[in-house]
């Protein structure tokens, strides 16, 4: 097992990225956001990472470059002007210029603002600039065994602070009470403070809990339950309501730890929930058992999520699978690594057979509009022949005591 | 006074923008980013918000649509298909496409992802896309007494959190437990768990708590004083060392409650600091004073960073100032109000004389390679003829005392 940023691991990430450039006609790669320069560098400090699709990347540093160079595996140079950023390139990749030749370079379109694409092709106009992005969540979707160890961990402190908020949980307490417990336990253990999470304009930091009403309002997020929110400038996670008896509580959680992340949903009700959501959460747990029963190496995410859909639809819930109506999102689960929405996602599209290390959160919920969410997450690991379940929290309904 | 989000408000910041639109010779704009379509339409919810140079907005959904129209007083659709969004634009605006005239649309492209941008290139043929972000962002930076009175209600959430945790520093807890300790406080108070930030890779919570060497250590973060962080994966703010006696703590913190963010910084100490320390944080507060004697409306941005850099090689701290080295950031305090970085920024660049409703956090810091970072910082509007302080927090270097 290779230990997380050692020169060993980065190079093996490197070599399959470039595998993957090689294949897509590429000459390289440009690194330009925290959590890819951290993952093939060792490092997240600001600037770029530019990897040849033979030999050594170069790690071009604006701040901190004495950061930078001490916990960095490649070479590592002050950027310069960034005005000259071309010139720098052909200098120190003098075989990728030759002739005159202008490389084709792959970036991560997907998340560097257009205003600084543009001005990265005013500065290196001797390069070809493409949308690389996709190779790249390629290559992060394969976890090592290292990376795997600290979703594990991350798993453990979820499942410390579940534990530690599920005993505090009363009537009247509000949604926004039983986050901060949540995220003050997870704190303790290390959690960054936020999820990270590439899609534009989200935000995650501990993930959400909500109850009732508040949790089945539809939002933005991506995701199949948001959440109310504090208000319209935060419409999303935990609000301000007091948690009653008899509503289903979505918790839907998780920490960050070392820069891994965990994301699980467990349901909760104070006394006992209704026939009909406790049904709803008895045909979530079916369908996490079937999908389980077609985790493997060779399984297409697209399937996975097609048989979820296929087991709500004859539960006769179809219209309130992962959201309701026109707020239902088109996914069942999702890769989940440095960043909470990584590939692959289950959702149509995504038909490439998932291998041996890819990493799914997997939640099917339903929800029910005015009387709440219910349903259930888990993070697996994909083995040679199945899968391993990262979650470490019990897996059940939790009922919580009606306190006088 | 407009009541925050009413259409008074709404319909005045549009106008403001519109003007800008005008001067500059763009059709329209169009709104892309969470903060700038909350601004704009009061609906944070995902979509496109189109506003033309004359006339009415149109908020162009993709989800939540049913949130957005309760929560928009704009003109509020379904986005439907985004690749015929042109022609949506063409049918609503027909008069800016009138004879096959392709309008100027400046959109919000420093943070818009370069993929999207374009997709909405490709989506869009017949507007042609350039970059409005200059205008939004000089727009947002003059701020209405409904947004400063919600500043300051962050501030004393600020506050009270900061009083809190200061009553539990004790030799050997670490910069982690007191940074939980404020978090908890500020989300009781309704803290959203993040201060926004626009740029590109920043990421912040709730601040940072630092002492002694760990908050010497530079980073990639755009501020005079990162952190250590907790690992190289989240390599800034607080991190697990204990903290000693006689170290200067900084405590720059701050949150964001109902959208607005306060920031501000102090100093505190176990016993007491060491004469050179102790004198670097007495030149910080007399820059303060300094800068605080010049600002009102009328003065420049990049004349008072001037003073204050002049100050502190006066004092003969030039190398120490706003970080050490080749680590030193180039201002010395930045607009604040939906983000934590907006304009204007007080650095070279920024000539345009501040007005009325400017609101500045303005943070003269000084920073010693293994011993730790001194100063100070406070947010303030600027009103018809000065300013006026948004920060609760009394203003003091805190000595606490030592435990047995």
């Amino acid at each position: 097992m290779n230990e997380i940023g050692s020169a060993e691991e980065l190079a093996e990430r490197r070599h399959r990225l470039q595998g993957l450039m090689t294949a897509d006609g590429l000459q390289a790669c440009l690194i330009t956001q925290n959590v890819g320069l951290y993952y093939w560098s060792g490092s997240m400090q600001t600037g770029y990472l530019f990897i040849p699709a033979q030999g050594e990347p170069t790690y071009y540093i604006r701040r901190s470059l004495s950061r930078a160079i001490r916990e960095s595996a490649a070479r590592t140079v002050p950027l310069g002007s960034f005005r000259s950023f071309g010139d720098a390139l052909a200098r120190d990749y003098p075989e990728l210029f030759a002739e005159g030749r202008r490389p084709a370079v792959g970036a991560d379109l997907d998340v560097l603002p257009a205003q600084t694409f543009l001005r990265l092709r005013e500065a290196a106009p001797n390069v070809e600039l493409l949308d690389g992005s996709a190779m790249m969540r390629r290559v992060r979707s394969v976890k090592s065994a290292g990376e795997i160890a600290l979703i594990e961990t991350a798993a453990q402190a979820a499942a410390a602070a579940l534990e530690l908020a599920l005993g505090r949980i009363r009537e009247g307490i509000t949604e926004l009470e039983v986050m901060t417990i949540l995220e003050s336990e997870m704190r303790r253990h290390g959690h960054i403070g936020l999820m990270r999470m590439r899609g534009y304009n989200q935000e995650i930091m501990t993930g959400m809990v909500a109850a009732g009403e508040a949790a089945a309002e539809p939002s933005y997020f991506d995701g199949p339950a948001g959440g109310r929110g504090l208000t319209p400038a935060a419409p999303q996670s935990a609000s301000r309501r007091p948690i009653g008896a008899g509503e289903p509580i979505l918790l839907d959680i998780g920490c960050c730890i070392d820069g891994y992340t965990i994301d699980q949903t467990r349901t909760a009700v104070i006394g006992d929930l209704d026939e009909e959501l406790l049904r709803a959460y008895d045909v979530s747990v079916r369908i996490l058992r079937h999908v389980e029963s077609l985790l493997r190496p060779g399984a297409s995410p697209e399937s996975l999520y097609a048989e979820a859909l296929r087991l709500a639809d004859e539960a006769g819930l179809a219209a309130h699978f992962m959201g309701f109506g026109e707020d239902q999102v088109r996914f069942l689960g999702h890769g989940i690594g440095l960043e909470i929405d990584e590939w692959p996602v289950l959702a149509r599209g995504f038909a490439d057979p998932i291998e041996p290390g890819v990493v799914l959160a997997i939640e099917p919920k339903f929800t029910f509009p005015g009387r709440g969410v219910v349903g259930i997450e888990n993070t697996y690991a994909i083995t040679a022949d199945g899968f391993r379940t990262l979650t470490a929290s019990p897996e059940r309904l939790y009922r919580l005591p009606i306190h006088p």
